[in-house]
């Protein structure tokens, strides 16, 4: 079966699916994304996503080169004609095609690519029973990270960073030595039956999927905080994980040289889970 | 007669130049560039350049996809076909394409790409005689700006505001109220008959222009300084200047609602300017 991606109007076979050199997201990182997880053929949370991509557009000041309503259709269309199951589905916006020149052009069009990954059924569960271990590193970033935008070789050699240790993500460390987030994931940790993340500012990116987790925390009454933490606090946490639209919720065993717990999945992770899992919503 | 680009290995018409949809530069904004200033027919400061990109490509652990000699012969070649007497070519690297992920990919062939333009022979000196005015804001840029790198977001964004406030030009300010330099230039003032600068650290570019104009002000005993400046040392300057590989030395003739000295192109503009033309070398 050949994979087709969607590209500014047309659905082209993926090796197919090209973009003008001159394009603003390929010169410029003028453009922003988002993306959906799929479980069952189904979107994760798609009302969220989907408003978060138009505050990033309007953050920009980019407009959506679709209606609002056809993102579904497009990205319906994406799962069925590349038979995903579980996976996902990546979407940018970049402010189009124009001679090279950093201020806005006058009459660009935006363009659009989409484009669907399948996942392996058994991946994200095989990946939760085992947990990932996190590297710090500084956060490099730009001061506006609210926005999800393309500008990502930070988050990029962050990440790298974390695989040369041997680890599977970066946590990203601000001037104060306070933990931001994940290069692409939101960062929590359990200290005495508590669950701290990083308040929302600038500095970090709203996470869909931790607000999700949020919703279900609130639904079983598990208690969490909007706090952010440091070194000494991970030294002192119970349990740790990520979140993203993509992992889930994900336990978190070793933080640099330090092992979180008893350094293997504790029994919170199986809980906060499955709070997710119930407060997500499939469309 | 058509324009040609330089795409992966091809000479490509410029309206058919295209990259893949994954290609890192796309998506993550994962690659570098340079941009190289042509007078009658010859590249300035080519080595100057050359070596920047090197630098730049080793920073975030790139390898170059061709050999080191053959960007000269791409370069010149694309001058001539393109019959550029004075203009600029635009050259980038980029990470390759690869199925999404932030991690490097393991087996990519990084993307190369040039673009050569004219620009009319007279452009130059008529916006000299002109001036440029700027505007203010503040610097959101990354904290590794030393690279040239496509993660341009946050210039761009600048370089728009200053255009919504009919100037021509952002400059960047810090934490600290300093001035690191312009959204796509190195900035200059003029005060008691020496030249300021911004010393080079991560905050800022290491122009090839500015080291170029600094030769000539050597040779020239014309007095410098790499010191940081601020809107107070703004208001005091008799005049104040841009540098950049197209734009050379340019005169600001406002910054905010500050007039520069007379609000007019002093007359030290002239001897900068000649002091840096004859400092730079033609290849």
């Amino acid at each position: 079966m050949s994979r087709i991606s969607y590209v500014n109007g047309d659905y082209c076979e993926h090796k197919e699916s090209f973009v003008h050199v001159e394009d603003r997201g390929y010169q410029f990182a003028d453009g922003v994304y988002e993306v959906f997880g799929i479980i069952n053929k189904k979107i994760v949370d798609y009302d969220g996503h989907l408003k978060r991509l138009f505050k990033s557009l309007n953050e920009i000041r980019l407009n959506s080169p679709i209606h609002k309503s056809a993102y579904y259709f497009h990205i319906k269309n994406l799962i069925l004609r590349n038979k995903i199951k579980n996976g996902l589905i990546y979407l940018q916006i970049t402010r189009g095609v124009a001679e090279r020149d950093f201020k806005f052009p006058k009459n660009s069009k935006p363009s659009l690519v989409i484009i669907a990954k399948s996942l392996p059924d058994d991946q994200y569960e095989e990946n939760f029973l085992k947990g990932i271990s996190v590297k710090t590193t500084k956060d490099l970033r730009w001061k506006r990270v609210d926005i999800k935008t393309i500008n990502l070789l930070a988050p990029v050699l962050a990440k790298q960073y974390a695989v040369d240790n041997n680890c599977q993500e970066a946590w990203l460390v601000d001037d104060d030595g306070f933990i931001t987030e994940g290069s692409s994931s939101t960062a929590w940790i359990l200290k005495k039956n508590i669950l701290y993340t990083t308040p929302l500012s600038n500095s970090i990116l709203n996470g869909i999927t931790r607000k999700s987790l949020i919703n279900g925390l609130k639904r079983n009454k598990l208690k969490f905080i909007e706090k952010k933490f440091n070194i000494i606090d991970i030294k002192e946490a119970d349990e740790a994980f990520i979140t993203s639209a993509t992992q889930f919720v994900m336990p978190v065993i070793k933080v640099d040289n330090i092992k979180i717990g008893s350094g293997k999945v504790g029994k919170c992770a199986h809980i906060f889970k499955k709070a997710y899992m119930e407060a997500i919503k499939l469309k």
